[in-house]
């Protein structure tokens, strides 16, 4: 007997990534004040450099945070070690430091156990989490919600958007920066234009029925995707992902490329096509298999299998679309290999390490 | 016609692993001095936190470091994002910050241009390099010759290990801890002793020769040491290798885990024993081939090939001496691939990014 085949509109991951645009307007209607006063009081500190504690999807957002404090705050981010504070029960000197937690649950311990600790040093602590009443949350001295409402699936979707979003928002308005906070608020119509790529990924996502592995390249701004993309594959898929820079692949692992290899590059207009275009053109050279996902003809044209970003976005707020993208690849290939998207095996919606 | 074999006792990598111990005693011998300057130095600075610019072997020197500093100084530690200053021109500030820039070569752009900046911001800058005329060693306010001698093997390995060393000897003078000190003198011994692991390396190479993708394990200290072995293993044996620490590997990429799937754990005595115990004892619960590298006896009864280092070394050095298990079981298994060991496809020594 063949199993009957899950039905995706009525799985919670399917749901969740629809609600993006939703949870993105909650978000900016009901967290812009608060977020306001926080950066008041960043502003009286004087912070001088940034640490981030987060694990999976969580700290995939974090490397986003890396490039966007960096790019436009000018701030330095390093993104904490926990096992200093929680293993080797040694933690580095914090306290001119703006140290951010950020968690889905708010509930790892290892994540609360360097906000404590920051906070116990004198560091300004902020939280960024979906539970404001968990540890993390009680832990930091502000504490975002990041509003994206109940998470059923296993695998993060609107809840990796709304830690973007969340972010965004912190650098805007520390900066007081009005045309950025223009953007931002376009954010939630953007995802709902992004959402109809659906059909076209669900057409290419077949192909790869049997894609036992493969390489995931962003870099910059877009990294922070490649990462996200990756883990979404290996979560619900199971395919064994290696996330990359460009420029980190061509310091060795481009060695491992052969004739056919998968190679996912994440790619949207901006700053970064130049060094994009020059890195495709060696995955070429190398006969690897390219999928690009940008909204940049030039690029789409070099590769074997374009997607197109049905919009343009600044390259800075880039991220939050792109992803959805790779959201749903994921989705349909977990579909095509009949794995349970909401459950996929081994894993819990909230893990607990120390 | 089947092709001659290549002799691997012949090859600069061969050679190049057996020098180690030599290259450690010259670094020692010839760089204390100089690096003790040096910290008189940093310490007349208020250094504040530490950002470090690497690429590829280098970059996993730059993860010991953001273990060994933070334990040990009690110093913060960001990787450079070095798009950020080369490709968005948008740099961070980091007049606070001791800037490190790691690099065999001392050429590769984006890792110049971070140094270069940081100097211009007023930050205190140090290069780390085989080749302290490059354009990185002069554009660091401090340069440390890592005195490797010249390294003809694409696969960096004694580069490696004197990167390591040549942090460690910062860490330690800057702390002026005798007890550091006289750990850090034993290595040229203690590197002679773990390359007698060689034979039994070599024998259990052969099962994965048709190895196709495998994961490495590692957290903590040798976070940096699942890095370089991955590495190693993508550069010369072609294999697709997602390195991990323990506790990010839970958070999510776990679904991935079928039976039999080779899971390679490092995990010297030390702090990180109970959390490595867990792991392994997960990692059995799902039936992976697991692969510990360890001096621990009760670390090694739990694996299905247990490599034995052959002696302690304390944990905070322990990644000096636990990559080179690493670099043999990558030589080996690419010999028995039939791959020049010297110089892997698509591969250059220097690599220059921007």
């Amino acid at each position: 007997m063949i199993e009957k085949k899950q039905c995706l509109t009525d799985t919670y991951l399917y749901r969740e990534i629809y609600q993006q645009p939703e949870v993105l307007h909650k978000l900016l209607k009901d967290e812009t004040n608060h977020i306001q006063e926080i950066c008041e009081q960043i502003r009286k500190r004087k912070v001088d450099h940034v640490v981030i504690a987060a694990r999976g999807t969580s700290d995939n957002a974090a490397r986003y945070a890396q490039y966007l404090f960096g790019a436009k705050n000018r701030l330095s981010v390093g993104l904490a070690t926990p096992s200093l504070f929680t293993i080797y029960k040694s933690p580095p000197r914090m306290d001119n430091a703006l140290v951010l937690g950020i968690s889905q649950s708010g509930s790892s311990p290892d994540i609360v156990e360097v906000l404590v600790e920051a906070r116990d040093q004198g560091a300004l602590t902020i939280a960024l989490t979906n539970h404001p009443r968990s540890d993390l949350g009680e832990a930091a001295a502000f504490t975002i919600d990041i509003k994206a409402g109940k998470e059923h699936s296993i695998a993060a979707t609107k809840t990796y958007t709304s830690e973007l979003v969340g972010l965004a928002m912190l650098s805007a308005y520390l900066l007081e920066d009005e045309e950025m906070v223009n953007a931002i608020n376009h954010l939630p119509m953007w995802m709902d234009e992004t959402l109809k790529i659906a059909d076209e990924i669900n057409q290419i996502t077949e192909r790869y029925r049997y894609m036992r592995d493969c390489v995931v390249i962003g870099r910059g701004y877009n990294y922070a995707t490649a990462f996200e993309f990756a883990l979404k594959l290996k979560e619900l898929t199971y395919t064994l992902v290696a996330p990359y820079s460009s420029a980190d692949f061509l310091h060795g692992p481009l060695a491992m490329l052969d004739t056919g290899f998968p190679v996912f590059v994440i790619a949207p207009a901006g700053m970064m096509f130049p060094e994009m275009r020059n890195f495709i053109d060696t995955l070429n050279e190398h006969r690897a298999e390219v999928i690009v996902l940008s909204d940049d003809d030039r690029l789409l044209r070099k590769s074997r299998i374009p997607l197109r970003l049905p919009i343009t976005v600044p390259e800075w707020l880039s991220p939050v679309t792109s992803i959805v993208p790779g959201q749903m690849f994921a989705m349909f290939l977990a579909h095509y290999r009949n794995i349970d998207v909401d459950r996929p095996r081994s894993l819990h919606k909230v893990t607990r390490t120390t």
